[in-house]
């Protein structure tokens, strides 16, 4: 848990330090005076001063907001707009120039391919943009997508009621244990029994962009407010020598293979 | 296959019907004039202007950049800063200012997660910045990240091999079948007998980043010369009701789902 005025004076510092520029100096030197968080605000359209300045947002907006987006331009933009959208009027640039709607490729687990579940992905990327990455000297942006991850494979989603739904019939729930759209969609579509192309199918992906959208501002909330903890304690790769998700059997049945392991 | 300039011309203008801005006429009139690609360009740092002004790129020399961009940042924004890096000097903004870094998060699958291969998702992110979402009004961005899926998993990888590798022995290459980092990264770890945390196991995902790079490039060049065709011909909800990849019997042997379909 870190100050974000603090957090932001050093990662900015770092970040000048790793980048090799001579701005060091000068960074410093308005450090401490206490100028530089303020500098690093005003000018506004640098991308690359992290933390973006935040504002909190209503976690039920957002994700009203995310539900009519995915309409639009489905999941993974669906979760960025709906947060960039309300930073937009709130605090304006860097999130005006930030181009969102580029990440429509993001439906379907990426082009329809099934990876990753697009919502989970916007959400990793505006936790990133918005804290910055790990390089840059914090780890809560890294860490709260890790959050997602986990959160999105153990909770029964969707968690979020739109307040005008598109379809009125009660949806099922279902947990994916898993981030990946065909997993977690499969299995929502065979306890829902409808198409990928019904309109429940479509409205569930858009409750599920939603549910993630609140989940994310909840987490960024907390961070605004130096109150956030991670709460992950999943590695694959410590636990398992691999990267992957804990849902090892579900592909592997009961013959999970052993992967090369460093000797000892 | 769209000529740029009159594919540049016809996205604005659409953009900015969707947008529902008054500046369509305004757009028109310019275009009229033959004047709005270059007033487009001309803004620089308007990153919602599709296409972004792109100079052809050396595949090889992007591919260096990649590689050697891996072990500061990793596969996904090593890739991303690969082409980016590049036009920041040859075009300027908006490449100046996308923050680039912010992507080192796709490490590992996203987090280490072993979903989408980072090398895979940052050039689906370059194209789709690039040349813009389908729902700008051209679909190239979405065909070349489609295009990139199936290279992917089709390709012996590393294709690549850096002027100064790190790693002077030999690494095998391996067909993933998938695009996932799990899948991926697991098959050449069984081929090559070597842990996830070996140098080997850590220069062939710098190498495979440089091998998606040097295609990313490759592609992006044939659509600047209005030569790009897309070649990705596979749509798992076309053929199977459901987004996922072609590998079905990797996860579910013979025992392949049949998921709800529509009534006919």
């Amino acid at each position: 848990m870190l100050n974000n005025d603090r957090n932001n004076v050093e990662s900015v510092a770092r970040r000048q330090v790793l980048a090799g520029t001579g701005a060091l100096a000068a960074g410093v030197a308005l450090a401490g005076l206490g100028g530089l968080v303020s500098t690093a605000h005003a000018t506004g359209r640098d991308m690359t001063a992290w933390p973006w300045p935040y504002r909190k947002l209503d976690p039920a907006a957002t994700a009203e907001i995310a539900y009519n987006e995915w309409y639009r331009v489905f999941c993974g933009a669906a979760v960025i707009n709906s947060v960039f959208s309300q930073l937009k009027e709130k605090v304006g640039e860097p999130y005006a120039s930030f181009p969102s709607d580029a990440f429509v490729f993001l439906e379907g687990g990426q082009l329809g391919w099934g990876t990753i579940c697009g919502s989970a992905a916007g959400a990793n990327i505006v936790a990133n943009l918005i804290i910055g990455p790990r390089i840059s000297g914090t780890s809560e942006g890294h860490e709260i997508s890790a959050d997602i991850m986990q959160w999105y494979s153990e909770t029964e989603l969707p968690t979020y009621t739109p307040k005008k739904p598109k379809i009125t019939a009660r949806l099922p729930t279902t947990t994916s244990d898993s981030p990946l759209c065909h997993i977690s969609v499969g299995r929502w579509m065979k306890a829902a029994n409808k198409p990928l192309k019904s309109k429940e199918r479509k409205d569930r992906c858009a409750r599920v962009a939603a549910s993630t959208a609140f989940r994310l501002v909840e987490l960024l909330n907390q961070w605004k407010d130096g109150d956030y903890e991670a709460t992950s304690d999943f590695s694959c790769a410590k636990e398992n020598g691999i990267t992957g998700q804990y849902n090892c059997m579900d592909c592997h049945g009961e013959n999970v293979p052993q992967p090369p392991m460093p000797k000892t």
